[in-house]
């Protein structure tokens, strides 16, 4: 008969008789095929009650010390395997995390937000609204595109935004662009040959090849990419932004978006991309018609994010797509949830509804408006007029210059770096990894602080002295 | 020279003038190559400010409509390219939603939360404070793998709950565990062979095929996972449910755990996927240690999700990475931004390090144990004990029932489901399609409304009834 000395104060009873039959079974005590007493009998012989002995042979049961034949009892399990394997090889144990981008103490290449643009007292509300009145929604699994509630909001806001005219079951709602992307080459088919704009967005690159698919280059010229070189290239598809090309900042003209279009028509599995990312916070005159929108064989995918228009930490982009891809979405992706939680998803839905969104915009474009100025009469002050080349365009949250320099990019990247500040020049978007002179650097004013900008732009004329 | 009748009540005068001229482009009275006035002259001509004159040709040349030569002036463009290009076959332009699934009015199959189990109260109370405090951090891009602060609270709770070590340096958070299979596969590397538990969770097999993976179906003994097939199989990496497997229900005893870890030693590149899905509502007893907890190899990728133990809409699953692939995620996919809002990562870090996390999961286990034990009584109210047998098991949100009949399963769910009621079968959780009879019937409890329970498991007898 098994017999303890079992103590209350070593914890619950149940938990040091199972460690003391365990370590007996380990130690070679019990073995293999032995019999335990019954639980009546062990509970009698330990003074404590018939749930504990329970318990504890329970746990030795689970965790496969023992095992039970109906009828007959608990016998000793086959311990043999239970001993921990060593590999041959240690594994590593050291977690070497690639060096995090360094904190720039200015940073001329962010793509954020100042946090004082988010309207939080706004959303909180709506938030708050949304947590007390929609309880039994927030809980139940939306649909693998987003709630109906926010497509829709959406197909509106492009409607009277962009001129498109959109069914809300041709929206997908994703956790962020680059999810979409993926999703989206399972639709369009994989081992494609995928066109994108260089210089341009080079993660784009990254994230196609990621997802089993080719790149190809195609140059630019003064209306955006060079349709020659896109025939030449092979490709089945094309990423395009041309609304405001980054860096370069380009807006397609419609001739060459009705020359992508043709090219697109030509074969049955072409289709063009279309990456509106910042459209709405184009300056000066009406925007230009979407490729959606004057895309009449069903070639385009529009792909826009709330990241530039309200913050790129909520994670909430979308695409819109042609009816065939969107028969092919439901047929073949529905099977996925959807990635944005409901929260969210809610709570925006309602942000748009009710005007807030496009209030939102027109702020924001006048607070860029006013901040583009500024950060522009600084440069100038700071700037002889033959010393730089502002090279503006009407949209967006960035613009160029280009430097009067003998200095390479990467030395004045380098220079700056020294001081704590970050840039970019449009060299560093060349996917080609051409490292000729180019002198012209991107400015990103949305999240610049401007009171110590001036500092910065002194550091930067420095930088491009010999 | 152009001259338009411009009247304000049409709209901005701009804009008549825009249209004007861009009429007549279209009809041809403006001609390719066709020089206009100069802004001043236009306006004097029309009596408009030069702003005016200014804004429709910037918007004109935006469209490509007109193009500048540098000193000399305005022309209008080619645009016989600006003509819309209509494809051969016209595309399609209907969208078929695949039937979603159809709603039940009593759903034994949902595996959601009752909407009053989510702690709203304390979720909005902290939400409310994170928006209020930390501002600056929401703003804020997260590291890929999630904030710090969660991955932190992450690491305790598993180092509490489970007895796992884990530097937080090795979780990645994600937007669902859906998507962190696909990001798993590429750095286990694609074209794998996958082992998955047969019966078992369906849609498994479709994201590790939809991610260019092969997968293998392995039967289960008594214990789990059989042994000789999975070696048999030639697997590369074994998708495994130790703690409770659906649909049967089977806790994996500690000697074939080392098995595993042992048949994951013998190769290199094998791995052991490990998922923890619903551990968190072991009923009786201590767990039984993780596979990550006693993986001296560095094999096992273990993963979890906040989907039953908090909400699946709220979109939060993460991974534990061994160091090894750790360091691989860091090298190859740090430039995926992360998926999950921060929002909700500062609230659910919060949630978890003030204690509120682990209180909420004793009170849910207390309430799941009750009505578990209602469903029961319920069930056995309704049949005698030779109708059926309850296969029960210690864990988890889910449990089985037998039934004594004679009627096949596809007849008793469609029968069901002319009542409003839906179920699911062991066997449609069978990949290999076998249809053989099997009575045997799913009972996901966790979402039933057991006011109206009694009447669906009457529904249940009669449907089993010849």
């Amino acid at each position: 008969m098994l017999t303890y000395n079992l103590k209350e104060k070593d914890g619950p009873l149940y938990k040091s008789l199972y460690e003391n039959i365990r370590s007996d079974i380990n130690r070679g005590i019990l073995r293999c095929g032995d019999k335990l007493p019954s639980k009546r009998t062990l509970a009698r012989n330990l003074g404590i009650s018939i749930i504990t002995v329970e318990k504890a042979y329970d746990q030795l049961i689970g965790e496969g010390y023992l095992y039970t034949l109906p009828q007959k009892g608990y016998y000793v399990a086959n311990t043999v395997l239970m001993q921990p394997v060593f590999p041959s090889v240690p594994a590593p144990r050291i977690i070497n995390r690639t060096r995090e981008k360094e904190k720039a103490d200015f940073d001329f290449s962010s793509n954020m937000i100042e946090s004082n643009c988010f309207p939080f007292s706004i959303w909180a509300k709506i938030l708050r609204e949304t947590i007390s009145m929609k309880e039994r929604e927030l809980m139940t699994n939306p649909p693998c595109n987003g709630i109906y509630e926010l497509r829709s909001a959406i197909a509106k806001h492009l409607s009277g935004f962009r001129g498109m005219s959109i069914d809300p079951d041709q929206i997908v709602v994703g956790a962020g662009t680059e999810y979409l992307y993926s999703l989206l080459t399972k639709l369009i088919g994989e081992n494609k040959v995928y066109c994108i704009e260089n210089p341009g967005y080079k993660k784009l690159k990254s994230i196609y090849e990621l997802n089993h698919n080719e790149c190809r280059l195609v140059s630019l010229d003064e209306y955006g990419i060079r349709m020659e070189e896109l025939r030449d290239c092979g490709a089945d598809v094309a990423h395009i932004s041309p609304t405001h090309h980054f860096p370069t900042g380009i807006t397609m003209p419609v001739s060459r978006r009705y020359e992508l279009l043709a090219w697109a028509n030509e074969k049955e599995d072409r289709y063009i991309i279309e990456d509106d990312y910042d459209s709405e916070f184009r300056i000066n005159g009406n925007p230009i018609p979407t490729l959606q929108s004057i895309d009449t064989g069903g070639k385009v995918v529009y792909m826009n994010t709330f990241s530039k228009s309200l913050a790129s930490t909520i994670r909430i982009s979308y695409m819109v797509l042609p009816p065939e891809l969107a028969n092919k979405y439901y047929e073949k992706l529905a099977f996925l949830a959807c990635t944005v939680p409901t929260f969210e998803q809610y709570t925006l839905a309602e942000f748009i509804s009710r005007g807030y969104y496009e209030k939102h915009i027109n702020r924001m474009r006048l607070y860029y408006g006013r901040k583009r100025k500024r950060v522009l009469d600084i440069i100038r002050s700071v700037f002889r007029e033959d010393q730089c080349r502002i090279i503006e365009n009407d949209s967006g949250l960035h613009f160029l210059i280009e430097l009067n320099t003998e200095v390479g990019d990467a030395e004045i990247i380098r220079r700056l770096q020294e001081q704590g500040i970050r840039i970019g020049s449009v060299n560093d978007c060349d996917m080609e990894g051409k490292s000729g002179k180019s002198g012209t650097f991107i400015i990103n004013y949305s999240n610049l602080n401007v009171d110590c900008l001036e500092e910065a732009v002194l550091a930067l004329k420095d930088a491009s002295l010999m």
